[in-house]
């Protein structure tokens, strides 16, 4: 069976010339290993893994071929061109260092921040089908969705916060009803976003530079980080590059500076915690996670650089607190897995239940959460 | 004498052509009419006067030979290019207007938003020498300092709040001391702008419909008015151009709502209110406007969209309010004058300023307040 019957004048045909080598190797191989790539694009960057289908059973620890990252995703933060160079980057990277042609790609799935309504599906996945060969099943979704997948073994059930440059609480209840709360990105107020905090703390800068608010070591920290020697001189850095990335990449800095007891920085990471509690609210109280009686247990799954505890004031205490105050059936859950392995296990769990008809799936595969 | 010896080749050559018309005229005149500029460029649109030199002693009632708006001319929100085209063309059109070369300017005064540090002066200043003969004298500052002194005839003394798409508020004592709060723009936290207004309403809207936030009217009428059919549509509506004036231009809407009894439209106006009071008392208590027993007498000149009387919920009565409580010897001032004539004025008075030495303003010109 030859190994790349792409249509080869699709996809940006630099990223895809591998191929061809792998061409002219097909007569010696026995038969192609058939794979699944997941994608996770968030506002920082991409990231692709290239997994063997069918995938081991055992969720924790989801083997993958390969591993690729690119730069941001979403569209809406750095343009559609953009965006979607860097994911076929990641997949045709993922793939070149797997040695393995888009033909032997069984289901792709595209998770990806900014991906909101039907409109950007349609508009995604007509762009991916343009890309790989036809038989290959494509989906797209939000990213959270894989987020939340790779926290519950694939199970499509529960709440998933995501803060990392954006935020967004996503959840799916037993019957298949989905919520979700924030999302919006920075200019529809995304409050306990990276960008947020980040936006905030800039804010607070300026206020205490000015007169309006008071003193913050957040000043000298943040000019330090930016090598600028003035607050004013923020003006020139913050409109001279808008995405949303490189704001957001202050927030370590506003952590370790809470961390020290700076109350202004602190004050609006406690505020930041607020935001993100009533966003997962909403979204339990949407979809009933918490039950009649308010104590039915459902995976709560935290996702994104926010809430990961890298040395700095921790968010993810005090979420966690307010969330099992609310809701003590709550499960917290910190996912092994990264949201591009959710991805995966969602393009393959997909690809199955389409082929499930005609090929019954092994029951060695029901680990991961076939939906 | 020749009314166009201007560099023929700088500037946008298609937008001076007009002096040469008038080169051909030139030699029936008997003296060429000679004027100032006055540029009043911001985050909506970008307005010139042409005033006649020496202008009128009423300060209250400057007339003008043409006036012209063009497009938005803060470089932050459109750019570099966008913006000197608009300035420009204002310019051009306003002398065109009036029938005058650009010889015939004896200064230009440019009042333009984003302007805030040296380099951007010296920017600024540069090139707008390309587009003048040499002998022009050329003033850039800040769009605020025009709209005080738009209130004050002419007088550098006392604060002046702008709320129009930006926020700023910036004064001058009696020693000519200067000082300023917020001004940096939307990414820098512009609390109590037109565009923070209409964005926290954009953000009130997405959090009455994932259920983070109570219902409001708001979510109708922003949806009316964009002739949007939901709020999700919002998201592709914010990211498809993010130019600050259009999201400004829902400000009227949030005052109607508010103005009709919705709490969360007057809610995030009352708060517009107090932000827009922090930075006036953060400015007057820099310069000691109010003086020791906090009682002095002041002038403070109310500018921008945000604060006119339009029919919606008024947030000028409450501010000024909240200024007296603060500083009884504020005098609320609403300029009758419109920025771009400050900047005339300011044109007018800094050239007449240069050449005193050679030539003495005579006292009719006194009222402008030669500083």
């Amino acid at each position: 069976m030859p190994s790349s019957p792409v249509r080869a004048s699709l996809g940006n045909e630099r990223l895809w010339a591998f191929e061809e080598e792998l061409d002219e190797r097909a007569g010696q191989q026995q038969q192609q290993q058939k794979v699944v790539l997941g994608v996770d694009g968030g506002g920082t960057c991409t990231t692709c893994v290239c997994v063997a289908a069918p995938p081991p059973t055992n969720g924790d620890n989801l083997p993958y071929l390969s591993r690729v990252e690119t730069g941001c995703s979403n569209y809406n933060s750095v343009g559609v061109e953009a965006a979607r160079r860097a994911i076929e980057e990641s997949m045709a990277s993922a793939l070149k260092q797997a040695q393995v042609p888009r033909s032997a790609v069984l289901s792709v799935c595209l998770a990806a921040a900014g991906v909101d309504r039907q409109v950007d599906i349609d508009a995604y996945r007509a762009w991916m089908s343009e890309v790989f060969p036809q038989d290959v099943e494509i989906f797209v979704q939000n990213d959270s969705v894989a987020a939340l997948v790779s926290g519950t073994a694939g199970k499509l059930y529960g709440c998933v916060l995501v803060s990392g440059t954006g935020t967004i609480a996503v959840g799916f209840n037993e019957a298949g009803k989905f919520a979700r709360a924030s999302g919006g990105g920075p200019l529809l107020g995304d409050q306990g976003s990276g960008y947020a905090i980040a936006s905030q703390a800039l804010t607070a800068v300026m206020r205490a530079e000015d007169g309006r608010g008071p003193p913050t070591s957040l000043t000298g920290a943040i000019l330090k980080r930016l090598n600028l020697s003035s607050a004013e001189d923020l003006i020139g850095w913050v409109y001279e590059d808008t995405s949303w990335a490189r704001v957001s990449a202050l927030v370590p800095v506003v952590k370790s500076c809470a961390r020290d007891g700076d109350t202004v920085a602190r004050g609006l990471l406690e505020n930041s915690v607020s935001e993100l509690a009533c966003s997962v609210k909403a979204v339990v109280k949407a979809l009933g996670l918490d039950g009649r009686d308010g104590r039915n247990s459902f995976p709560f799954v935290m996702v994104g650089g926010v809430l990961e505890n890298d040395n700095g004031w921790d968010l993810r205490r005090p979420l966690v607190n307010k969330i099992l105050g609310m809701f003590p059936g709550a499960q917290p859950i910190i996912s092994k897995l990264e949201p591009a392995l959710g991805s995966a296990m969602l393009a393959w769990s997909r690809y199955e239940d389409r082929h499930s008809k005609t090929a019954q799936p092994t029951t060695e595969h029901g680990a991961l959460g076939i939906v």
